[in-house]
């Protein structure tokens, strides 16, 4: 089984070599990021996306655009690093991901003695732990969302929480990478995920690279597919968690879980336990970003709307803690009633 | 208030004037057919669709395309008539409206006494009966579904069932011009309706020329957008009811029938009573066509899926009757329970 490494270092260590996700699905780009201003195009222009992948590359491409610094005096050499960060943290302000991974590198070299060798060897040893601890992650949301499934099972998704979301297997994809490896055969459904289509341009295109069955339906479609009993379970990702349990995501996951609901039907949300955020106490807290109106639209070889109409394109949407059946997380599977306000992340951070 | 007309008679009566709907809506372009081919063209390559409309421009465009053979004796007038006729319905054979409303012109050709012009007058006659037939359908279905809504009411449909979609003002639709014309406000939401984008393209589209506020939004957003408090009443079309109620329309109707019986929003059918089909008992009974998988994946600028992965596109689906709150047709306004076990078709066709 093959899953796709969206973010690597390159074989000589001297680049991020990443997948470029605008190519896709029609072709497999892979590019090297060297510079400042690559790596900030690159995070920008969404050629790399997702939360986890984002925060790694940001960390490991401040450590390969400073390593043409590395003659500069320790003073100059940091100061250069922080200019860096800074530029790249403030690419994507929202992505809480990005500034503290980048930050992490930082705050390594500044805690580094020695000269601007040793600190960019510390940064890319901080670098590398990011990169690790994020394939790690999945790998926990894989094992623990594995006992949610069984040989056979047709699951459901929505949007791409998966291997290119991540640096590695993906979140609400781990447990089905982790099914395949066990040799269990899983049929995946995959929402198209309008307006952006990541579920039929990058979760289909995944899936078909590690030679797992997958179909592709438009977002309407799911409910009809769900009453006529072809769905076991439904697994989606989440942007964040509140501490009630509601569950901020894709903007159509909660009419998913609706349908779930309806049928019967397990509906489980698998993400970091980052993602968990005790400071919100509902979904109703999150403020959900509205995008731009021409996303629906235009993007189709023809205009496929007047030019003079409202356009109402949320990003997210909220589904109420009371619709989900469980939580997965690295941190195990969290079954209803849900309270994660004493949470705190892993790195520190409060919930 | 300006409705579109899709179909009708030429300023000179010598040509069907149709809007060319695959044209919208980029631009409004109206097109005159006068011969069988171009009839056929034109129904086959969705120039013009609905199944009303179908019905009326395959009626009156036989009339017209025999216009130039009315020298010819009466038996091979008929011959011609009637080879007319078989071309025409043949072109899209499960649309029962063509067929039957080609037949009545053919039928009331054959039943005229006389030379070619008394039987093409009479056949002109009889298309302009089944024009003024459905436009007054229309008109009756927007008075009856008017008794459904309220100045200020928040709507929203799926799909088009409007003046584009028949000869009057629509179906699902038509309320919302009754309402307009007593100079009630209402809000419209359309949801685009994937894979073809009915909504977006064409609702919208002729809302706009009708001058009534209309946000369109993707089908998997209008979930949030109830639950938000911002949808007083649902109202779609149907392309069969069964006896018991249960609605097949556009896939995705489902969905919406789920989502505003969990928000306690009224869902309603609004359809000619021709659509209430008595020989269906239930929904499970009508079989779903399934379209081209190409309409998931192409269409788009670029390939929005990849090549090698299965694609599920039901054209409909079956809303059950417990989820529906009205059915409003040109009879009235049917609440549950439904038993429309007893329903003959106003011309007489088994229902």
């Amino acid at each position: 089984m093959t899953v796709v490494e969206a973010v690597r270092w390159s074989v000589s260590g001297d680049a991020v070599d990443i997948v470029d996700q605008r190519a896709l699905p029609a072709r497999l780009v892979r590019r090297e990021l060297r510079t400042v201003d690559e790596i900030c195009d690159a995070i920008a222009s969404l050629a790399v996306r997702g939360a986890p992948a984002i925060g790694v590359a940001g960390a490991m491409g401040l450590v390969v655009s400073l390593a043409p610094l590395t003659d500069l005096g320790a003073v100059d050499f940091l100061a250069a690093v922080h200019r860096a960060a800074e530029r790249i943290a403030r690419v994507r302000p929202t992505a809480v991901n990005l500034a503290w991974a980048v930050r992490r590198v930082a705050d390594r070299a500044a805690a580094t003695s020695g000269a601007a060798p040793a600190m960019h060897a510390a940064m890319r040893d901080e670098a590398t732990r990011v990169l690790d601890e994020d394939r790690a992650m999945c790998d926990r949301i894989g094992q623990h969302g594995l006992t949610l499934l069984h040989d056979g099972a047709r699951v459901l998704t929505h949007c791409n929480a998966g291997a290119l979301a991540t640096a590695g297997i993906g979140t609400a994809l781990a447990p089905i990478y982790h099914a395949t490896s066990l040799g269990w055969k899983i049929a995946v459904f995959a929402d198209e995920t309008r307006p952006l289509m990541q579920g039929s341009r990058l979760t289909a295109w995944e899936l078909v690279q590690a030679g797992i069955d997958v179909t592709v339906l438009a977002d309407s479609m799911a409910a009809s597919l769900m009453r006529g009993g072809a769905v076991d379970l439904v697994i989606v990702g989440a942007d964040r968690i509140a501490a009630n349990g509601d569950v901020a995501n894709k903007i159509g996951t909660y009419a998913l879980a609706l349908a779930a609901r309806h049928h019967g039907i397990p509906f489980y949300v698998a993400a970091p336990w980052s993602t968990v955020d005790a400071a919100t106490a509902t979904g109703d807290d999150v403020e959900i970003e509205h995008r731009s109106p021409a996303e629906l639209g235009d993007g189709f070889a023809e205009q496929i709307a007047p030019e003079a109409i409202a356009r109402y394109n949320p990003a997210f949407d909220v589904t109420p803690a009371a619709l989900v059946s469980a939580i997965v997380t690295d941190r195990g599977v969290h079954r209803a009633p849900f309270d994660f306000t004493a949470a705190r992340h892993a790195d520190g951070r409060e919930g």
